[in-house]
């Protein structure tokens, strides 16, 4: 049975409208499901056909960052969307965030909590906030600002 | 049946005193379980309420980054601890390692054997060792010195 | 019941000679198995004893990148090899493909694609493309050109 309020209700009360589903660049799978488990591909930060792009410590503010974080995050809501009924996920399990950053910069946890506060509002405090890694890498695919992937663990087929 | 020695037990032996447990900077948990597997979110090398800093290859020498991944452990191991009895634990099953490192560091595998040298003692042979990915990031959260999260499996309930 | 093509029979086909299996520099495993799930330990590209060493962006081309690439990837069959019947594997779920950059280097996908690709032959268009992150880190050991991790499913024993 779904819960009352699905994650779509939650996500449309916000007035959060989900973007086109991201089309991987390069030779993989946006999501792959194998049981139980839904993993999901690193996603970057696109605004329509636009990425957010830049270095945090050089071009981006913490602030935009976070910014950033959030659209990776719609990107994967919308993926997920496009591969199953969200409200099949049971509950978000891990994620890997990964900050495209100088060699000094160190507020990554403040940047990824701007993808994590859109998990939070989707899929509620119990499930939608799981174990996490925020680091800084030294570069990322066409310069992108974030680049995040996760491990969703979805409902058995009731 | 939980083994006869028990970890707590291969702990106090080794006159190893695990230190308070990790409260996470940011929207995640430190530990999320589901089944039987446990994910251990990115834990840096804290000793009390300091971390070890710094950049190995710039900041720290291989013999200090090595005690920094050492301590990363230790709250690992406090964390694990806080939230299910060590001897749950069946197996560790991957650990994956950052070094903040400069752009030239090249001894990852010697600064992150500090940290699965404490999981063979903790854990034995059999179980302590898993797979392991360890790599050199651009920065880290507060600039700590590394990053290491892992996954555990845990024995089912009898 | 094996596929009437097996995975060895495909290599062959492609003049595709495995080498020697990894051996770990440190504390760890090549290869973790726990039911059916296989954890794969990072690969580096070795030839022969040789690895491929160098920073995209700074020494490397992309093709050579590429290449580094695919070289882990037969590093990885052959580890895979070297611990089950590789017909036993199901489907690659996840790749974690790490590349040795500059900070504005931006063609991760094409040179993981060397990767990729070799699992696409290897294992099908079904089970040989998974999900993937793809990402620019400081340093890995040894100055390796590409780290790669990546997990696997197992066929259940019939």
């Amino acid at each position: 049975m779904p819960p009352f309020t699905s994650v779509k209700q939650r996500l449309h009360e916000k007035g959060i409208v989900l973007p086109e589903p991201f089309r991987p660049v390069g030779l993989y799978k946006p999501v792959k499901i194998v049981g139980d488990r839904l993993y999901v591909s690193g996603h970057g930060p696109w605004v329509g056909d636009v990425p957010i792009i830049g270095k945090l410590g050089w071009d981006l503010s913490i602030k935009e960052g976070k910014r950033a974080a959030y659209h990776a995050g719609l990107g994967i809501l919308s993926t997920l969307e496009n591969e199953v009924d969200l409200d099949r996920i049971d509950t978000l399990f891990r994620t890997f965030a990964m900050v495209n950053s100088s060699q000094t910069f160190s507020s990554h946890p403040e940047v990824i909590d701007g993808f994590s506060e859109l998990m939070l509002l989707a899929f509620g405090p119990e499930n939608g906030v799981g174990a996490r890694s925020a680091i800084g890498v030294a570069s990322l695919p066409f310069n992108i600002a974030v680049e995040i992937e996760c491990e969703f663990i979805l409902r058995r087929a009731s």
